[in-house]
């Protein structure tokens, strides 16, 4: 067996970049070798530079390390990016002139033509973009609320074709990042209101269900209207969701559709992937933040009180956990894509 | 000027029933004469009876009456009902029965063929229902979550034509009554489920907006499609909205329509009548449940995030108080206009 | 009648500022004249700068003013501050310098000998030290934590002689400004720390206490021991106390003790004075937040679960509104005292 | 080795049965063999008659059983019982006559003079109380507050002698069952008001301290006081607490005390015991709920804040888990403590 390959975190000190510790830490195939910041916590022990915010202590192994700055180079074969939005394209562009494998969680590069933005169960062949290239590459993974959706609308699209999607979201405090929302907003209340994320989620949905070819990647054409909200809820983004589809399949079709959705991730074994990425409940209450967001290790999307309307549109209700699967867990499993497709590899061995 | 009319409240120890009495103290035309409950408070006092809920103490005049049995005859020429759904129906039929005029917030004959389900700005010629009648009938008001609904919709059904809409809700705790949601499921956490309510909105909306005729009330046809849930919010019902117009307005002339929308109620001069239904927001994160339900004293529904989306739909967000102009103040509104319009009057005068 | 004071308010956009303006809105001593505040929020509308966070709207003439910098000359009489305590302390000097009567609710002066800290209820007679001066002096209002339970110790100190005090908090977000509280540290949780607030408290308590002599404030020699917590309340401040005092009063006599409390607001009349400083109720589960907080229009402590435990202390719960008398509205009172003692007054006549 | 012992489950349905059913889902030592409930669940599927709350789903097993009444005979060898406090004092000492062995978190006999009241770190030698039984007898555990205090006066009353403790709580929800307390009463809000528990955890506290000896338990003479409020905190329990010794150590040997405190359980390796029973955490602003209740699998007390105020009293902050360490946790401790000790063996074999 090959060694680990050695990896990099930038943004470290994060609510996503902690998630990022907390997966890789004993992970098979990779060893964090850097913990990097763009904030006031460089030159620190990540220890001492860190709010940690998980209800489990930060692994001792990062904590003794000091928090470098978010500049190539860096002693690693691969970085994992939740930078800020404001630093995170250049910073990104920077390490894959350099020629890293930047697997990245941000927002800047998600939407450029020769960037996958990727979900291994949904396009995993979206990663022609960077074919035959070994480094000096980024591939993104979408926004947290898009994620979950697309989970629950790729297998209703390859089988029933998506014809418009409308969705009104109920988003968690952790996808503002910390300090992020004042609780003074969210406190006996809700806030209607998250800068650029419902544009994120109708963009992002047509590159990620859309498909590859010669040109690029050919967006899926479907209208897609959102509403997004915070509410005060820690982790774990709800979004009650209305899917035309241009067949008209039963309600059981669809349910059997989501519920036997697998793909790479799956079929290839990856160490993150979950045994369904899509759960259907069939509970008139369920799912539930609390209670179900944790499903599948926080891989699973869960899906729930399927029924057709009376205007023909389905609809069902989506959670799913949007640092885990919506951010740092889905970058874990991109990472670990390319790795098993040979896109990935210790750097000093070329 | 004529001496006040007597009026009963059925249900008021609960939620709803303490709006009755906040609002009723010291109203013009309303003397509460009655307080009645179907619970195991009746012969006490009220002030021992109930556990009053809202922040500022019940009236001294409430707190000294005996709690009464829900059962005619009582002292008094009208009722309001806010009795829990299960003994509603058959009470509220003995007190029409009986000869009362019974303006009821509950649940069981909102779909009667020959009992009004009125909300004074939409549709007060819904009151043909009871015309030459003085008593010994019901007038309902709808559903918390309907009442905000319609009023954002009459004003664009009027003028535009309404083919279709979409919701999602996010209601409030005090929506269930006390003690209602268990804390423990709400902290942390969204409830996706609340029994009835989809159905309720769905149903009722079309007689809302229906056609008074020869033959009694012609729903409104266009589909509708609610997704409910409950949020860790003490008042105010928000719901994020899509509407399919017949027209095709502009956004101006929606907006337009909705600030200038007034009815019955304006033109009267009804006690409880805010001076705008409907007040449009126009800053991205408004309205918001803690700052906005108490706008117009609770009477006055807000409408913010007025857009179109790609799919050609209206989309707005819309807030409106459940237990002011979703329950009691709905109530008392209908009985002032039935006052004004002469179906209510002091009994012991026939 | 004389025209009113013009007054300014420094740290205007503020979460204590907002309170300000709300209780000045028509008060019939003070026209605000001035809104100054310490951030880029200078040379805007103040409709523009702030982000208003209480549930009315901003007065219209609030919102027309355009935000000043904090610093002396000002167009007014007198000036509230609410700046941020880094700030505070070097503008109000400037400004007592200038000849201004500075009412401030920050805390760097609250210490200084020269420096009268005042609850008018409490200590009026602190007012000694700016003896003889018509402008050109601070005067401070305490922590707002220890405002409530100041006033709830006053009568006993007065009667019963106090000789320890202990308080555990649990206190409201307002008081950390805004945005202060991230939500992610308070949902589902408690935060067991507020910086320097338990020092506030045992400080202030016995100069609150203490006696005026010839050699200024003898402060009380009683031990003070406070832990201070945080929770998910907007408004109110929650402090269960344990007193031992000197005597041995039975609990009537504690009772009546706090619940006849009066001082020289109740004996002049002032217009921000409750008609009862504390209120004593005497369910086992109130006072409570939500339910109390607005008491005497926020300026009533209410004071609950009184007894007398098995070690001889005397135990209560006190409540009171930590942005109204614990914070603006304890300015005010301040303020009208002044007026009312002929220690403020218009300084164009001077 | 010996077959595991089969076990009962009194009260199964609730919150704490729920934890019981998934503390004991794999326990080395127990088998799980009956649900009881004293509820209308009796005779239907667990998976039917349970509104499941925690996370993670129920153990299969556990789903698949059907729920029995909780009267003897029942076919296991030891029962846990957590039935509600009103039918629990019967049926436990049903279940005591009738031979089982009893391991109680309900509160009817934790005060009796012949029933243990036990924490094993504490005082395990007060099992002496039941010496020479091998069934017919009840075994409780404390309160859920009373447990985490408890644990953290043990190694002070050992070493320095505890004189007397005063104490205010921000009790966890699930204290209160499900559905509980009212998420009306706790949003925006504190409740000060656990009926009983001031009474039971200034009680119990005596009796856990105590001293073991001829004539029963003697137990100790400090006064405690305590004030208890309920928060918006899923599960977790805070104690802001002073502890008036007998001794004067300085606080590095009062945090030594506590954090090299350790008992029977750890002595023996029993399999639900934390590696340290106390934790102590030096950080201003920990423990905190929602970040420390789950220390040592929710089995250890977490202590910080540790000061000594004017007066002389040490002031501390502790944590626990109320429904592991402080109810499901601690019987099952309790349990195995019984079975090394053998004073609980399979009762088939006898």
């Amino acid at each position: 067996m090959t060694r680990p390959l050695r990896v990099g975190i930038l943004g470290a000190t994060g609510v996503v970049g902690q998630r990022f510790i907390q997966l890789l830490d004993g992970h098979p195939q990779f060893t964090v070798t850097t913990l990097a910041a763009s904030d006031r916590s460089q030159g620190k022990r990540f220890a001492d530079a860190c709010t940690w915010r998980l209800p489990a202590a930060a692994p001792p192994w990062a904590g003794e390390m000091t928090v470098a700055a978010p500049a190539p180079p860096l002693d690693c074969d691969l970085v994992f990016s939740s930078l800020p939005g404001d630093v995170a394209g250049d910073t990104e562009t920077a390490f894959a002139n350099a020629g890293y494998v930047v697997v990245s969680n941000s927002s800047p590069h998600r939407m450029d033509a020769d960037v996958p933005l990727v979900i291994p169960e949904v396009n995993a062949e979206h990663l022609c973009l960077v074919d035959g290239r070994r480094g000096g590459f980024i591939v993104t993974n979408p926004n947290c609320t898009a994620i979950g959706v697309a989970l629950a609308l790729a297998p209703l699209h390859a089988r029933f074709g998506v014809a418009a999607v409308t969705l009104s979201t109920m988003q968690a405090l952790s996808g503002a990042g910390y300090p992020g929302v004042s609780a003074m907003d969210v406190t006996d209340n809700v806030i209607p209101y998250i800068a650029g994320e419902e544009e994120k989620v109708e963009r992002e949905l047509g590159k990620l269900l859309g498909r590859a070819g010669a040109g690029g990647i050919e967006p899926a054409r479907f209208p897609v209207s959102a509403q997004c909200h915070r509410v005060a809820v820690q982790d774990g983004h709800l979004a009650a969701m209305w899917v035309r589809l241009e067949a008209a399949p039963d309600l059981d079709d669809v349910r059997r559709a989501l519920a036997g959705f697998r793909g790479p991730p799956q079929d290839l074994g990856l160490h993150s992937a979950p045994d369904h990425p899509v759960l259907v409940r069939s509970e008139p209450d369920r799912p539930q933040p609390r209670l179900d967001r944790d499903a599948g290790d926080g891989m699973s999307v869960t899906v729930g009180k399927l029924a057709r309307d009376a205007g023909g549109w389905y609809r069902m209700l989506v959670l799913s956990h949007n640092t885990i699967r919506g951010a740092a867990g889905a970058a874990v499993l991109n990472a670990e894509l390319l790795v098993a497709r040979g896109w990935a590899a210790v750097r000093s061995e070329e």
